[in-house]
Parts: structure tokens; sequence; C-alpha cells
């Protein structure tokens, strides 16, 4: 079998076949097709497109590149959740005790983060004492003693999607519905994940721009997820502006405390029932996506959830007591308002830009030598719909540097007042079998 | 400026600038681009195709990466002949004299060959004493005091289009007409071509298999020759059999002696008088391509064009007498017939299979090392069109080994004989500006 031969055949428009598509993952892995042939290979394929049957194939031969994480001595259906990305997305740490807590089994591998804020990880690494570091065999005890564990990616995950990503990154071949759907989901499957939730978001935040190209990537996935034998769901969620109110990390650590409590922020509170739903009735803990929702809605109005996440912080070393008093996690030096600087309606909140705010007060990565600091964020006070007087706080920058004027115009910048508009609709679509 | 924003400006279909085109050859030529960025970008071009401006920027800007040949201390507008390849193709060895003998200064740049039977610059080599290497000063005094002079490649001539060329054959985008038209001309006019006429060749036996691509391919050429300064015509010619009846190397310089002498093969003067009444005009010798066959006729049948070959043979330390005496060149040790099977109609000669035949027997080189066999080669006694009786010969080879089972095997099952068809159509297109 030739390389060359593969890129003319797909290039004809012709479907590959699973032994093709093994052929070049395999020499991919093993570095004997150069990357000239693979960078043509990926162009082609963003011409081209890939049938389902290709994607799973992609997928499957790419989970099996490199290390793949064994959960089977897990009771239960292990569900994996996976967002497609935004800014301030604390849902991953409420969702993790929440599920849990009616006794569906989390084994969540989550990683750090590049970017804004840090990952679920980082976050994580903001309460004294939280270890994220889990040996393999006390993970998968805790989640048989506890139903939850978060820890960091161990092992060589799927290599061959590592490579993959390197080039599309420098060869313009990123936005690829085939290649998306096969790098997300074969990362998942390499994770041990039995069944899959995700979350593909769209908007200015996100990396689908439009929803017509987040529900082709959410409908392939899905899709596929179900010919590779995961049961996979997926909803479609804006990200036009930052979901929740809290950008940083212990600061969302503190937002997903108060939603466990049940007086979190509206939107980051539903994204956590519909995902948390879709997680329950594909662990077979409820028949029906409304009736998972009851289950959930008890268990955080209850207070289980809420006893869950503090059991899961004690498990893994951290210290409960942040529940009740977050400021153990340390707090930044300067707390600053940004004030309105006009009456009206909050129009347009950037995601991304907001993000890059909090990354400027040193809340995210830019290279991965870059220490984050978790005191630092923003928080804001306004979301889009709702009306603000001049004057009134629109958001609270936590700093540990006295001036932040770039922060503020950044903000400024971004954020716009002016006519009324609707408050946007959070969940688009919900994409299942 | 970065080789990602390039790929992706013309992924989306937009038009890159001459600035642009010149950055990207520039870092094709130092190496500063990697490969694999190059190979995506190919296949871009291959999917998006490029207008006739930017097809233009990056033939003059691969013709400028490496040498481009002086040619201006040669009196007269410098016409060069190109052919898209094809198989028992002796035109430029026939054409080179003929269009010196009335005038034109015909300074003939040529290649050796990799494949069926050796390049010009090979035949001509099969004639004693020839010198093909010519030192610059001798090759442009001769083309001032004789009108013609033939030498092989000098110089680095446009590397770029050798680094292109290298990674197209391995990514699958050979086929892209716009990087076709490129390379094609880039080599002409770092050739020093004034102006240039090309044979784009269509059928079996050659590059593009069908009239609309050759068409298309010929337009383009035509166009951006233009475009570049340099008077362009193309050709479109038949190359589904092959052209003449010799395929060879020393059987191809009697096939030119005789074309000159008036009795070569009729398709093969036809060949002949059309380029060449192309490259007089476009020298400025004749007005019109009708005035220029005229005076074509004229030099051939009084002679002159079998004079100039003699003298460009003595100029360039040959044996003219070969003219005369043909078997100077040495004769293959064994000349057997392959006799037809069967009567009928000679419906189809499949022109690859034909020269594959003849570098079976030695003349032609499968790497740059091969040695060619001059005297070996086949010749062709019907063509399509043409009537055959069962035990009439079909071909002589000419060989030097005993045993050539293999050889008429390849004959047998590529020359089809069955029921009547048409002499195929020789000259299809005509592409002026």
């Amino acid at each position: 079998m030739r390389m060359i031969d593969l890129i003319e055949k797909k290039r004809a428009g012709k479907e590959l076949t699973k032994t093709e598509i093994d052929f070049f993952v395999k020499g991919l892995t093993d570095g004997t097709i150069p990357d000239y042939q693979v960078s043509a290979f990926l162009m082609t394929i963003f011409y081209e497109d890939m049938s389902d049957e290709e994607i799973t194939a992609l997928t499957l031969a790419m989970a099996n590149s490199g290390d793949v994480i064994d959960l089977s001595s897990i009771n239960g259906i292990k569900v994996d959740k996976h967002s497609t990305g935004g800014v301030g997305d604390t849902t991953t740490i409420v969702l993790a005790p929440l599920v849990a807590s009616i006794g569906v089994p989390v084994a969540k591998m989550s990683g750090r983060g590049l970017g804004h804020t840090g990952g679920t990880i980082d976050k994580l690494e903001a309460i004294p004492g939280f270890q994220v570091e889990l040996p393999n065999d006390k993970f998968i005890q805790l989640v048989n003693e506890s139903q939850v564990a978060v820890t960091g990616q161990s092992g060589d995950l799927a290599p061959a999607d590592k490579t993959l990503y390197a080039l599309r990154d420098v060869t313009a071949t990123v936005d690829s519905i085939p290649l998306i759907a096969s790098s997300i989901m074969s990362k998942k499957i390499a994770s041990g994940a039995d069944a899959i939730v995700l979350d593909v978001t769209t908007g200015d935040g996100a990396f689908m721009k439009n929803i017509d190209d987040a529900t082709r990537l959410a409908e392939t996935m899905v899709r596929i997820g179900e010919l590779a034998g995961r049961r996979t769901m997926a909803v479609i969620s804006d990200m036009s502006q930052p979901l929740g109110e809290a950008i940083g990390n212990s600061i969302e650590i503190v937002e997903a405390i108060e939603t466990l409590q049940g007086k979190g922020p509206e939107d980051l509170t539903e994204m956590v029932y519909v995902l948390g739903s879709q997680m329950v009735v594909l662990a077979g803990h409820a028949k029906t996506l409304e009736e998972a929702r009851g289950l959930l809605v008890e268990a955080l109005e209850s207070g289980k959830a809420l006893e869950k996440f503090k059991e899961m912080i004690q498990n893994q070393g951290g210290d409960p007591d942040v529940v009740d008093h977050p400021e153990k996690m340390g707090v930044a030096k300067y707390t600053i308002e940004l004030l309105a600087k006009s009456s009206g309606c909050v129009r347009e909140i950037q995601a991304e830009s907001i993000g890059v705010a909090a990354m400027l007060l040193g809340a995210g990565r830019k290279t991965k030598e870059d220490l984050i600091d978790y005191t630092v964020g923003v928080k804001l006070h306004k979301k889009v719909g709702m009306d603000v007087t001049e004057g009134e706080p629109l958001v609270t920058i936590y700093a540990n540097r006295e001036n932040v004027d770039d922060v503020k115009q950044m903000l400024y910048d971004n954020i716009e007042i002016g006519e009324t508009v609707e408050e946007p609709q959070l969940v688009r679509k919900i994409v299942t079998k």
C-alpha cells in the first residue's frame, strides 16, 4: 500500500477502506509516512469530506495508536463529557459531583489549560491540597467507592491525533468536520469512555462560529460514536458570551460551589442540568432526559451534590472547608469595579476578548511553562440582554497588580451597551441518535 | 508574511498577490517553508485553481529562482519549442535545422530523457562525434553564424520548479493545470526564450488524456506567456498512437533525415510544418501561418533544410556523412519482424505501451544511471486506420538480444486489429492569443 494512492483515491471522491485508514494512522504514528504526504491528504479530506464509516475508522485507529485506558474494573457505564471549548466554562466541576451524587460513576480525566484560564485540573488545584495526579489504582478505587474522581491525563493517549493536530495547525486544515470529530472522539475513546456526552459550543467564543457547522459536527460525532459502539449525545450551546459569570480559577471554583448550593448563575445551572441529564440517561440511571433532570434537581436542591463535592475534595487530599470558606483559596490583592459608562441594554459581551482580559491578569497560560495565578480573574455582573445604568458595576476585576488599565480597556471595548436585545438562547439544539 | 495565511487565503478562494507568490517561491527555494506547508498549498491550488495573474507570477518567480540564460547576444527573436511529451517524438531534430534554414535563429537547449527513449540530446549523441555540451560562448557563436545549435541544459534552471515537481510527484498534485503550466513556462523563460511554441499532446500516450484538459492547459499557457511578455502559440496534437514510425534513438535520427529528405512519415512531417510555421511567425519571418508554411515547404523540398542539418552536425563535431550513410551510427544485431496475426484494420496502437516495448529493448533509461542503447528500438509499419493482412509485418524490432518474446508480447497486446476505424486527426487544435 502506498500513501500516494490513498491521496489519489480520496481526491477522486472515493471512500477509503478501514485497512487503508489503518495503514495511514500506522504510518503517521511510526513516522514512515512523511509529513508532506500527510498534509496533502489532510487538505484532500478538507475538500472531499469523509463518510461516517471513514471517520469512525480514523477515530478508532487514532484511539488505538497509543495507550488506551482500561476502566473496566469500575462498576457501571462510564460516561465522559467533552466540551469543544469556551470561556468561563465551569460545568465539569459542577457536573462531576452532581452526577456522581445520584450514583453514576464519574471517572473524569481532564487536561491542563492553555489559554484564557486554566483547565479543569488547574482550577481544582486552586483548592489547597487537592491532588490531581492520582495513580491509576487509586483513581479507580475512588470512583468505585465514592462514584467520582478527577485526575490529570496519564499515559500517551492518541499520539496519532497529537501528530495530526500539530500538522493541521500549520497547514490550514484545522476546521474540517471529519478531522475535528475524529480528533475529539479518539481521545474520549482512548480515555476509556463507554458513552460520551458532547457540548458543542457555538458563537464568537467558540471553535464553531455558526450553528450550521456546530450541528454538522455534533451530528457527525453522535453518528460515529454510535458506529464505534459508544452511545453518544450532544448539546449545541451558545458561547457568544462567557458561560456563567466568573472567568478565572478560584473564582470559578466559588461559582461551582454556589451552583451546587442552588444559587449559581442561571445559564451555568441550566447547562449543568442539560449535560447532566444526558450523562444520567447514557449511564442507564434514567430512561428519559426529563426523568434524569428530575433526579439531578433533587440531588442539587437536597444538598446531596454539594456533599459529594466535599467528599471528592476530601478524597483527593483537598480541604473541604473551602466550600464554606472559599477565602481559604486565597484572594487577589485588588478588587476593582468596572463601572458602566452609559445606560442601556448589554448587547454583546465578546467571549474571546473577555477571556483575553482574564489572561492579561494572569489567570491563564500563554505557553506551557507559564504559571497560573489562581486568585485573579473577572466576574461579570451583567450578561447579554440585561439592563444597566450608567455608573453601575459591570464587571469586578480581581487582580494582583494595581494598574489594570489594559484590562479595563479590553473589557470596555468588548462589552457593548445600547438598544434592547433579547437574551440569547443558551441551549440551541439537542442532538441524539 | 506567514505561509499558513497564504494557504488559508487560497483556500478561501481568494487571489494571491504577486508579493505573496514571490514570498512562497523564495521560501520554497531557500527551504524556509517546510514541505508539509508546500504540499498543503499545492493541494489547495489543485482544488481552487489560479487566475492567469497568479500563474504568471508563479511562473516568473520560478523562472527567476535560479540561473536565467541570457541569449541577448544572439540576433533576432529566439523562439523555443516545447512538447508536453509523447512517444516517438522526433520533431525537434527535424524542426531545428528546418526553421534555421530560412534564417530563424534556433538556440535550442534540450534535456536528456528518462523514459521510453532518450531525449533529444541523447538521440543526437547517437551521431558519432556529436557534442551536446557546448560552452555558452560557443553555443551563441554557432547560432549567430549558422542559425542553429542544440545543447544540453547548463546551469541551475528554475530550481524552485524542481523542488515543487518532486513534491507534486509524491502528493498527487501533478495533474493541476496551473501547476503544469507554470512548471513548463518557467523553464522556457529561464532558458532565455523570447517567444514560445507549445505542442500539447493529448491521448493515451500523453500527459493530458483528453482534449478538454489539453485545451485548458494550452489556452492557459498561451495567456500567461503573453502576460509574461513572451509571445506564445500552441498546437494540440494527437498522441493516442506514437508520432511517426520510429521509436528509439538512432532510428529516430534516420527518421528525421528521411523527413528532411521529404520522405518521412506523413504525421511527423505535418507536425513539423505546423509547429515550424508557428515558430517562423513568432520569430517575425512571416506574417501568417500559411506564409510561414510556404517558406518551410520550400526549404524542405529544395534540400536547404537537409543541408542545414549536415551543417549543424559538422558544427557540433559530428560526422555529417551519417545523413547519407546512417549505418555509421551502428546497427542492432538482430532485426526481427513482428507479423500480423490476423487481417483487418489497425484500430489502436497504445502509445505508452509501445514506448515501454522500446525501453525493454534498452532504448530508454529507467533511472538516471542507466545507459542507453542507441541502436535498438521499434519501427511501426502500420498506423491506426491502415489495413493489414495476416502475416504482413506490423513492426520491425531492432534488438541486441536474440530472444525478444517479452517485447513481442507487449506489442501484440497493444496493437489492436479489427473493424475499420478512421485515421485519427493529428492536429486537434491551434491555440493562439
